[in-house]
């Protein structure tokens, strides 16, 4: 028997992605947004839902660009944090301890710890309501060597992939806001149904 | 040491998200894709990112709505079958077993055995490249009484909410294209940071 919650939006996993880009002096800012994922293949796009409160949808809004590090499940309590603090007020990364390294082909810095690392172009601009919707074309995907797996595709063929259980990412549950590990792993895609 | 893996956009956990639609003649279709989330609170919106080559991209064209139902991980076979099948061929509800229900609200069909339902109307369509992203605002969320709990906010007000840790939602590894379980919950959003 379904009960009818209204017109929510909560209610299925979500990933964590921490959002950099800098401030019109140049001053490097990161926040916590579980609205977003992947939305083209070709070009490949990613997107962040952001509020206009936040520091954040000004920089990119000026600089046409951003960045997602996906924090390992270590990192949780800076994860939070970069959600609950403001950028107008503090300095994230000066208080988390975490270091900001300016991407090499977009206006806008990443996480050095975490372990992958997405540079975005500003492709397209959404006003929803509440939340604009900021689609960035992915020019570079970035990942530690420890996180990363050589599979064989077929003889002679080797293609490097991220591992995501070596990744540990975080999972964001948007109905009672909780942190989540990645479990266990139940099955194949495209190929166990 | 960071190494640069090109210009892609994978990495990151994923919802299996299952898009029903109806075609023109009034057929019930079904698909999986990892290409969906929330992006926007108020309206509430979530969209999912399709292909022209499938079906569901003519449904939701025609019809302008769109449901997704969340699948707990003891469907796993049947929601890789979604994306393996073509609803061109063949009846994906027949064949699975899985029973169609028409929403309410709008004009598309959900999943009566998965225990979260989202109804959506159709906002706005953006075209990036390889895939389409259809924006639908959200009039209805609908969940199975077994997924919920209900949570004292304060002294005498109770809210119903969606429990995912009763869910237990499938989530897809876009890289080596894996299903998980959820994991452990290792922290409280707004409050551990």
């Amino acid at each position: 028997m379904k009960k009818s919650l209204g017109a929510k939006n909560l209610g299925f996993p979500a990933p964590v992605f921490m959002v950099g880009s800098y401030n019109d002096k140049g001053k490097p800012n990161v926040m916590n947004a579980a609205a977003g994922g992947i939305c083209c293949l070709t070009p490949p796009c990613i997107y962040v839902s952001l509020r206009e409160a936040t520091c954040t949808y000004h920089n990119i809004m000026k600089r046409n660009a951003f960045t997602v590090s996906i924090p390992s499940d270590k990192y949780m309590e800076e994860a939070d944090y970069f959600g609950l603090a403001t950028g107008k007020k503090v300095d994230k990364f000066e208080v988390s301890g975490l270091t900001p390294v300016q991407s090499e082909l977009v206006d806008a810095p990443y996480i050095l710890e975490f372990p992958v690392v997405i540079s975005c172009q500003l492709k397209e601009t959404i006003f929803l309501g509440s939340h604009t919707m900021f689609i960035g074309e992915v020019v570079d995907l970035k990942a530690d060597k420890e996180v990363l797996s050589t599979i064989n595709v077929k003889e002679g063929q080797e293609l490097t992939r991220i591992n995501i259980e070596k990744v540990s990412p975080l999972i964001y549950d948007l109905s009672l806001r909780g942190y989540y590990k990645l479990g266990e792993k139940v099955g194949e895609g495209f190929k166990d149904g």
